[in-house]
């Protein structure tokens, strides 16, 4: 049994009593900091740092060294899974993720398999388990992946979409085909986030990303199922410890008891909620995950810690205690000042140690 | 007094009693039909057309011709005010709207002011007479402009942006300045729209397109303190008869009874919120429009049928009778099929006679 040394983290999403408020950051290794930039110059492109363990170890580690950050997150890309499938992941620079076979035919889509994550996804494996050993104990690992609904768009688009023609247009007429795409994704996606538990990440993240784009009753049918499903269907307890479950489906606020009954133990908020009202809405039934906008990052630094201040003050006008990790609402900009990323971490430990009324 | 022939729009919004549920779409005058994109290439830019009193009327009455919608709305666009400002509004092909003078100096941002709507806006008044007549009281006609928020995203940002980051660095860093620039916008708004409503338009809605990218708190303090501000400006009777005012923030139904609490009539909805679920948070006190997801308009026309029954059903859930608008939850995409919009418009009043238990 190998608990990390700070554990703030598991606690939070566990509602465990904490001295103060974990807080990692989506995307926090990435291109706003020089040297990541630096490595992935060396690796070559985007994926080529994904597919090399040492490097994404690398990377991953980086962000901890130079903040006290109370996670560290597995270096991957959220479409690693439809990639082992077949449909042939690839970035083209400047447009985000694209696939160069995406679904278009119906045999397409009943050729669909789930893939062995212990052969075609072997590197994210050997990735996990470097950085596990690089991180010592130092503080848990998350380990994540796409939801189906976001693995589909991806898959059935193409790549980003602004408005989801061809997903929606098969969600609307062939309802059928897409319930059988999403049905071997979330497969898929049990086996991977299983894997990546045997592995040894210590919590998994599922990215709804794009699950707020759906009406309320096809979110609920298309993406949240699926959701359920796959919180269902996760490993519980590894090397001793239970293994907290996080669901975010970015847009996805006016949904959020429904997201909570699904069994996770952490939902992600964007900045659009109020963390208070979120509180009232779902009580202790979840740890809540957010929700300071990206954007304020790009204030002075004495705005972003009060910024940050503001959104701890939101989760505690609720009442004292209660399981929150912080986070942004969305994952970091490429373009935020690295010093800023200081300012709002300072802040987030050194405010909520006096909100939960123990100081330093 | 001159009420229009078919005012059931006018009275859904004013929660009175209506045989069926009225019917319109944002964005109904558009590049999806062929008639449209005609008189467009006679008028050269989209700009020239907005600006063209009797091209402007011409499309405006084209859906009309080929469904049986229960209300005209201006062709216009939601940046005629800033444009007005001497900013300098333009179309860059398939890119959006664009502002040749952003903001970008505190100098520039104190030299605003309200222009006269009778002078640099003249043509949108003369559009509204040109269309009033030629509508001879058959149906209402819509008024409309851009939120003074979405206005200063544009008139920040010079353009459409994915992250809002100038005009959320200033509101963050300079919260004086964007106060200002939003103070300026909101009494040229009410001016602009007062003078709509001298013109001849029987209603008005104000489309705050990008108010949902901010934080709940940002939402409340720099985008729905203005659009309260505007609705108390707004004259409230011309020419005998009530002009309803509609306000709608897409991504907004988390803060649908703060929206609903400022007095205005009518509250739009996009498709990620329940009809039913929002009627129970305001009961009365707003009439809702919205909200099927314009892609659902993609699906065969037996299909969309299908939705158009769906989204009445869910708003029928919560009691019978209510103050409902149909409408999709955002602009028509100029891909759709035409013939499709007659499957949903029948669709609409219809089944909304079966539900309101007045059968044609």
């Amino acid at each position: 049994m190998t608990r990390p040394k700070n554990d703030t983290f598991l606690r939070a999403l566990l509602r465990e009593p904490v001295d103060y408020t974990p807080v990692w950051l989506m995307r926090q290794a990435g291109r706003y900091l020089p040297e990541y930039c630096e490595t992935r110059r060396r690796a070559g492109s985007f994926l080529d740092l994904c597919k090399n363990p040492s490097l994404a170890c690398e990377v991953t580690l980086q962000p901890l060294a130079r903040y006290e950050l109370d996670a560290a997150i597995l270096f991957s890309d959220i479409l690693t899974v439809p990639d082992a499938m077949g449909l042939g992941l690839y970035f083209a620079e400047g447009e985000g993720p694209k696939f160069e076979r995406p679904l278009r035919e119906e045999w397409e889509i009943r050729a669909l398999a789930a893939p062995d994550p212990y052969d075609h996804l072997r590197y994210v494996m050997d990735a996990v388990t470097e950085i596990r050993r690089a991180l010592d104990n130092s503080v848990p690992l998350i380990g994540f992946s796409g939801s189906p609904f976001t693995l589909a768009c991806y898959m059935i688009e193409g790549g980003a979409s602004d408005d989801f023609r061809r997903v929606k247009t098969m969600l609307y007429d062939r309802p059928d085909l897409l319930h059988h795409i999403l049905d071997v994704t979330s497969q898929s996606v049990i086996r991977y986030l299983n894997a990546q538990i045997e592995s040894g990440v210590q919590a998994v993240m599922i990215f709804d990303t794009w699950g707020g784009a759906l009406s309320h009753r096809a979110y609920r049918e298309f993406s949240l199922a699926y959701l359920a499903r796959i919180v269902a269907g996760l490993t519980r307890e590894h090397d001793g410890n239970i293994v907290p479950s996080i669901v975010f489906t970015k847009g996805g606020g006016q949904w959020l008891e429904d997201i909570a009954a699904i069994g996770c133990d952490g939902v992600g908020l964007d900045w659009t909620s109020s963390l208070a009202e979120s509180r009232r809405r779902v009580a202790d039934r979840v740890a809540l995950q957010g929700n300071l906008d990206p954007i304020a990052l790009f204030a002075k630094p004495e705005v972003v810690a009060a910024e940050a201040r503001r959104v701890l003050d939101d989760f505690h006008a609720a009442g004292p205690g209660g399981g929150h990790v912080f986070n942004l609402g969305h994952g970091i900009s490429q373009f935020t000042p690295p010093e800023h990323v200081t300012a709002l971490v300072n802040a987030v430990h050194e405010h909520s140690r006096k909100l939960r009324g123990r100081p330093a």
